[in-house]
């Protein structure tokens, strides 16, 4: 691969460019150039090594590009892709990094009509509490999961390019459908977000002193909540049936704990308890 | 004060010690004896220096003692309650450092008949992930809320005493009733937990294999959820109505989100989002 454009050059944009800099052989030379709105943002991520250039016009950006991220927030992509739309052909590999991936293959096929044999979508389970070029780091996506979702139709070839560059950077492939990725995003991250957030609301509705009380285990617990609210409205719009669906799941079991507290059955409370800790200590030492 | 005894030599119990002893001027002497049940405990809390001298045999330790702190589960108290009965008199102060505090006042006035004057129910808002005296720290309660829950009868006296000698380790004290005290700790401390665990029950019971997927913000969200089964069991059946009542209160916050959510209301969604951000990040800034 000789030339790559990152369209949106962010902390996960950033990071892919990075890594991929850092993994490639001497005698290997690929060209990265960043696409934004932003000159001042893509100036300084060119500053920083993570881009060789940038251009405000996508046209130049795109011109010869065998791959084009996009590393935006997935509210923006219709734009983005009806933006590179004229500027691709069926040769350029096309990939994102947006976290709910129904709505951006829906998105996809509004844009180009139907899905593109071409788009490969992707969704690299990495991030970091800080945002933008100057948090990127080669190192992000070491051992993290990084899970695609292309549809029947995806060429094969471009799946395994994309594959290739992720493994390159240190991180797990794995492919599954748009539908299973949102359903275990859903469970896994998005439902303890809303978790975290309905905490919140419900203190500061119940009693704004509550807080003064709260020590350490409530600051991690609660610190998803300080998560971006633009970024996660987003979510919750781009994958509103599974997470209501798990949202509805989760108050059952909740449900049933209160009524086992309600009840005083304290061998079921410590059992439920005991297998909650094993879980959750099995999957830190995995 | 010339002699304290410590009933159950653990985290709290040996950090009060430690904070103690350091607080201490040169010309000051304090004996502090500790006892439990476990002579290897309390030999090693000897040899660490928490405790100058221990006893297996109650009258032996409690003789003198102008302060009885009992740090055991709250689960055990009835049963140390009535063993120190026989050995105390109307001057020798008693306190606790249990984590609910109607419950404790409970078992104190099912014991004495009537609350006893010199009983003053204390609880330090402070902890660690560790156990056992071997993380037992001196400045543990440095800067964290310790609350007393004096019933209307408590010696003013014993209470100042009581708050003279938390404050020399460095504790903000803070004195309200034990309804007041169940009610914020349910909602800052109990709550978030029983939400802790049960998302690990929902997730383990709907998908083994979702865990695979968690990443870097579920770790702290989850941390919680590996706490001591056996300590939340008997926090919950301790203050269950408060607990019930406050998953109950949350619930209909989640139920609003989820609402938010399935009717697409972006605005709404994003504020809510804000508000829980604005105060977290508020809380943590404090």
């Amino acid at each position: 691969m000789n030339k790559i454009c990152i369209v949106g050059v962010g902390l996960i944009g950033g990071s892919f460019a990075l890594g991929l800099k850092n993994s490639l052989n001497k005698s290997q030379q690929l060209h990265i150039v960043g696409f934004g709105r932003n000159e001042a943002h893509l100036q300084q991520a060119q500053e920083l090594g993570v881009i060789d250039a940038y251009s405000l016009d996508i046209a130049k950006a795109l011109s010869g590009a065998e791959l084009v991220l996009i590393a935006t927030p997935v509210n923006s992509f219709k734009g983005i892709l009806e933006m590179i739309k004229p500027h691709i052909n069926e040769n350029t590999i096309v990939s994102d990094v947006g976290s709910t991936k129904g709505s951006v293959i829906a998105i996809v096929k509004e844009v180009f009509g139907e899905m593109p044999e071409n788009f490969i979508p992707a969704h690299p389970i990495a991030g970091k509490e800080q945002s933008g070029v100057q948090a990127a780091d080669g190192a992000l996506f070491n051992n993290k999961r990084i899970i695609l979702t292309p549809t029947d139709n995806a060429n094969m070839q471009m799946i395994a390019r994309i594959r290739e560059l992720w493994e390159a950077l240190g991180a797990k492939v794995e492919i599954m459908s748009d539908k299973t990725h949102d359903d275990l995003l859903a469970m896994t991250s998005h439902l303890p977000h809303m978790l975290a957030f309905s905490l919140m609301d419900y203190l500061i509705s119940s009693d704004a002193n509550a807080l003064d009380y709260a020590a350490g285990g409530f600051k991690d617990f609660s610190r998803i909540a300080s998560s971006d609210a633009v970024m996660w409205r987003d979510i919750c719009l781009n994958n509103s049936e599974e997470i209501v669906r798990h949202i509805e799941g989760f108050t059952k079991s909740l449900d049933k704990l209160s009524r086992l507290i309600k009840d005083g059955k304290a061998q079921e409370i410590e059992q439920l308890f005991l297998n909650a800790k094993i879980a959750r200590d099995d999957w830190l030492n995995d």
